[in-house]
């Protein structure tokens, strides 16, 4: 279910590192950043798991050292509680990630 | 060395899959389709590996089953013999993975 703009914005706050892409709009965004190429590459692989096993794909971006996530829920028309669930795990795997 | 426009257009139909990301473009850009998402995201894995051998990185976009690759040479400011040799070990890379 789409949720209305003060849950978003509630949602948004409780993760504190997506946005909106811009106002209004349908999408959250967050760019990660990593030390090499080849680690964001490995966090990639990492998000790739995580979209099959809960079946939500972001939007990905790899621009060198820089990996950005976008997420929406196309079947809503909007953004769910999914994408705030989903950019939750991808949020941990990162740090888990940097963490090794 | 930058290549200049005719040998630019030369080495794109040598290719005969990428283009010229726009008229005057420093880019060159290609899709690739995937029947899967997960099968995308094993040639970005091939992708990377390549680009690691050859020291010259693509910016890459994965959207779903769709893997956009684009190249450009920022050192020269513009297009270079490296950014095709690269962009032919790419699309050797799609021609193996679908062939497996």
């Amino acid at each position: 279910m789409k949720l209305d703009r003060v849950t978003v914005d509630d949602r948004l706050s409780a993760l504190g590192t997506w946005r909106l892409e811009a106002e209004e709009s349908k999408w959250i965004v967050r760019k990660y950043r990593f030390t090499s190429f080849m680690q964001g590459i490995s966090f990639v692989g990492e998000v790739a798991r995580i979209s099959e096993a809960v079946n939500h794909h972001p939007m990905i971006a790899i621009d060198y050292k820089m990996v950005t996530l976008r997420l929406t829920s196309w079947s809503a028309g909007g953004l769910t509680e999914l994408d705030f669930s989903t950019a939750a795990k991808f949020d941990q795997a990162y740090v888990e990630g940097n963490a090794e």
